[in-house]
């Protein structure tokens, strides 16, 4: 049992997420004053809008608040990684690569739009979530534009989630170790969860102590995040998923499941969970509820 | 003719491509000391070296040098304008958009490594590209690096590159009037080539009137690159242009030539060119030597 448990995370997800899906919809590809030429702002829009747990923009506006930062700039850093998360679904759901024809409940991007429409929109939001960084408008400090887009880029490029992705392609039908499973989601998936924190982190100043926990933080909410989608895909049904179940047995995909079991991975789970906890304690940060009660959601959620 | 014939255009050309081809080596996923996981390296490399004009390149120093710019940031936005046009021609030469197997001499990326390897390494270019304009080593100033991000995002996105080329999707087969024809190239090819020439002169300090001046420059200089295009799409064959010649008019694309014809294309390249020239003058600069060969080679370039 968390020891945070009487924060109340769905009154301060639903005051974040507000302010979100009201950013999202005014910065995404906006039909007026000048929509985005031949239907690209409508793939895009559909792409992000109306759909997705939130994940990463959550862990953004938790980072934040644990370090008194700018929630302007905090509110522009989680639209942006939400862009990139939602850009590679859109290119991962194509039929070069997972094929896959449901995504949050609706027919995915490539099905609705065409290929190209999808590959075009997956590439304008990728570009879109480094314009987002990069305002003119005073509201963030551009050194600290500067930093947010070198994190970003990092996180998502070859060396991130990019490469995960590369690796997760070549693993298909092949027996993983565990190493090169950890291997796989740290960049897949981890290194943009990870992301979120950091960048939530450098929208205000924490002493390198402090970040190095949440970096930590990071990496274990992150794993744990993969390791609980793993058991999922194997004992939720589609519709509460709303994306299809069973996709990586079907596809032969190696995960935590494969490797170590369900009850393993439970508890393997619950050990990363942990150490979260313990990363967070040990950043001696003050408003820590948020970040912790999410990295209890992320691991007793059911969908 | 133009005025400023007596420059030495290959000699400058040589000396900044060493550089530029120099630092795409050791910046674009380098085999060493930790190569790009699965193989996304050796196809992100494939993409980007040997190979290419670097016509944006050379349009980013040769801009830094006319405001005797930071010449350490003008490399790295050289390096970074081209990665996007790079990515861009992966992802466009793939299967769902052109589907064209040649390219600057040899099969196209997904050809040589596969559709999916091909869309993961486009947009881990893209990432690198931002990731190339904020190093953290002291080289380029925080607040430049922002702008530079700022410009080369908006450049490639919904609102530029990728908007030019959902309009080039939705125009297949179809009349488009001169308007729509400009309106596609100015984003498609025009937003990247204006950004190149806007991003090296970011890389110095230039009078307000100055840069209008060599925006627009940019601005005459990418159409009158796009009209040279269509131009030689007819005139000559794949060996010279490396790529597959003729393909426009195959598909059925609406070109500059089958709106206007082969010798009013030509004229209005040439007006184009004295409009890049007019506006060099105009900007007041001193060293503007390289931008205006750069202007006359583009224009009457037969590859």
């Amino acid at each position: 049992m968390s020891p945070y448990t009487s924060f109340a995370l769905d009154a301060w997800s639903a005051r974040q997420l507000g302010a979100v899906e009201h950013a999202l919809q005014r910065w995404v590809a906006p039909p007026e004053p000048v929509p985005a030429p031949a239907g690209l702002g409508d793939a895009m829009r559909y792409a992000v809008l109306d759909g997705g747990k939130r994940l990463r923009p959550l862990l953004v506006m938790a980072a934040c608040e644990a370090v008194d930062g700018n929630p302007a700039a905090a509110l522009r850093v989680a639209c942006a990684v939400e862009l990139i998360h939602a850009y590679s679904l859109v290119h991962d759901d194509m039929p070069c690569m997972d094929n896959d024809v449901l995504r949050r409940g609706k027919p995915t991007v490539h099905v609705k739009f065409g290929q190209a429409q999808a590959l075009l929109a997956g590439d304008a939001l990728q570009a879109l979530a480094f314009e987002l960084l990069t305002p003119d408008d005073g509201s963030v400090d551009p050194a600290v534009q500067a930093t947010l887009c070198r994190m970003l880029a990092q996180a998502a490029g070859h060396q991130g989630m990019a490469g995960g992705q590369a690796i997760d392609l070549a693993s298909v039908g092949r027996a993983l170790t565990s190493e090169q499973l950890h291997d796989m989601h740290r960049l897949k998936t981890g290194a943009l969860l990870q992301a979120s924190v950091m960048m939530g982190a450098s929208c205000g100043v924490a002493p390198a102590a402090a970040r190095d926990a949440l970096r930590d933080y990071g990496a274990a909410v992150g794993l744990a995040f993969q390791v609980v989608d793993d058991i999922l895909d194997v004992t939720a049904d589609s519709a509460t998923l709303g994306k299809t179940a069973g996709k990586d047995a079907a596809q032969d995909k190696p995960t935590f499941v494969s490797l170590m079991g369900l009850t393993a991975s439970r508890n393997y789970a619950q050990e990363l969970l942990s150490q979260a906890h313990h990363s967070l304690k040990a950043s001696e940060l003050g408003h820590i509820d948020a970040l912790s009660a999410l990295a209890d959601m992320l691991v007793n959620r059911n969908t």
